[in-house]
């Protein structure tokens, strides 16, 4: 069994198993929306797309962010503390690079598994057991790699055991670099840009630091339209 | 000062310094055959494009590999340590990942140096006197990352001493997680596939892997058009 990584959503590679990560913070919110017991989560690109869902839905908490702060007439905002306990069953959540990932996965995978750290040990005995080559899509920021990502990219392959391409060994290899994941999450751009756009959100890099916390595997389900339906089922 | 890092030539990414990777083996052996008295180096992507430049040109060494070894009727192979003497004025090299790289350099940076190991000092000197920004291109293996072209990187990243993007600071603290370059060489996809394809080839390893041992900065000076032309002028 091989385990490969890509950076960003644009490079190549490809794999029966999927695993997408945008750990600061889409795919933490994510992970801890479901556990807490949101039945599904609606992830779209775009912030007109994601009022347009609800209008068509009738139904459903909008959340999501810009430059780390929650959008103009939204219900919450992107941080995973924010959904400790559901306010409605459908979660649509806007956010630009981690639906990018997923819509990347989902093109060239046959099944896609959202990680967090929050997930990792039930996202990886998850992937273990469909016996298939996995390929990990970091959401990266615009196109470009990051050290959050890439972190979490790395305790996958680490945790998994298997033959890993060069940008499985390079993941794996950065995380033995750094004390830990928050120190990581610190030093990398999603978490500087976090903490000087909204300082008050500083509480959320240890809370998407924490590793194996939720027992749930998070799997796109659909594509409805150009949104991402991602649940447990 | 900026420096940044595309792990491969498809990345998103732009500086007005360019500075190209293929250490194994394409950009080792243009710096040793320019060092050794060639006064330039074509690189072609296809192996037709560099017999009918050479056709076009009337003269030529003609310089290549497919899968480590030389292509028929070709004069020489792709290991620099062909390249200790000319045998000619003009080396036309055909080389796929690393003509890709220089020609995607070429598409977002204004200037574009041709980096390995052997001309480190003298790249990394050249680049610190324009005063801007440096984006590092590694050509990678068939659009996926390689553990040779991003240690370079990260030797480059550290050297210039400058804020790094988190693809350089992931370079440079890959670097530091090997005991030099030859590790870093042979545990590569580069390395191997070399090993493998071609095991009396292994002295190469060592040898692109001998940092600041030559003084030449190789630039682009020209497309000619779908092969790079590079020279110290």
């Amino acid at each position: 069994m091989h385990v490969d990584v890509v950076f960003t959503p644009d490079e190549a590679g490809s794999a029966p198993t999927g695993i997408v990560i945008d750990v600061i913070r889409a795919t933490s919110t994510i992970c801890q929306a479901l556990a807490a017991g949101y039945e599904r989560v609606l992830c779209a690109a775009e912030v007109e797309e994601a009022r347009a869902l609800r209008e068509a839905l009738g139904e459903g908490v909008l959340g999501g962010e810009r430059a780390a702060v929650r959008i103009p007439g939204f219900d919450l905002g992107n941080s995973p503390r924010e959904y400790l306990e559901p306010v409605g069953g459908t979660l649509i959540l806007s956010t630009t690079n981690g639906t990018r990932a997923v819509v990347s996965a989902a093109s060239r995978c046959e099944r896609v598994l959202i990680a967090s750290l929050l997930n990792l040990s039930a996202v990886v005995e998850d992937a273990r057991g469909h016996g298939d080559d996995v390929l990990v899509v970091c959401a990266g920021v615009q196109g470009t790699p990051n050290l959050d990502d890439t972190f979490v990219a790395g305790r996958i392959a680490q945790l998994l055991g298997w033959e890993r391409t060069d940008a499985a060994e390079a993941s794996a290899r950065l995380v033995t670099t750094w004390s830990g994941a928050e120190e990581a999450f610190r030093a990398s751009r999603s978490g500087r840009n976090l903490l000087e756009n909204a300082p008050e959100l500083e509480p959320d890099l240890p809370f998407c630091a924490r590793e194996s916390v939720l027992d749930v595997v998070p799997r796109l389900v659909a594509m409805r339209d150009r949104a991402a339906e991602i649940s447990l089922r």
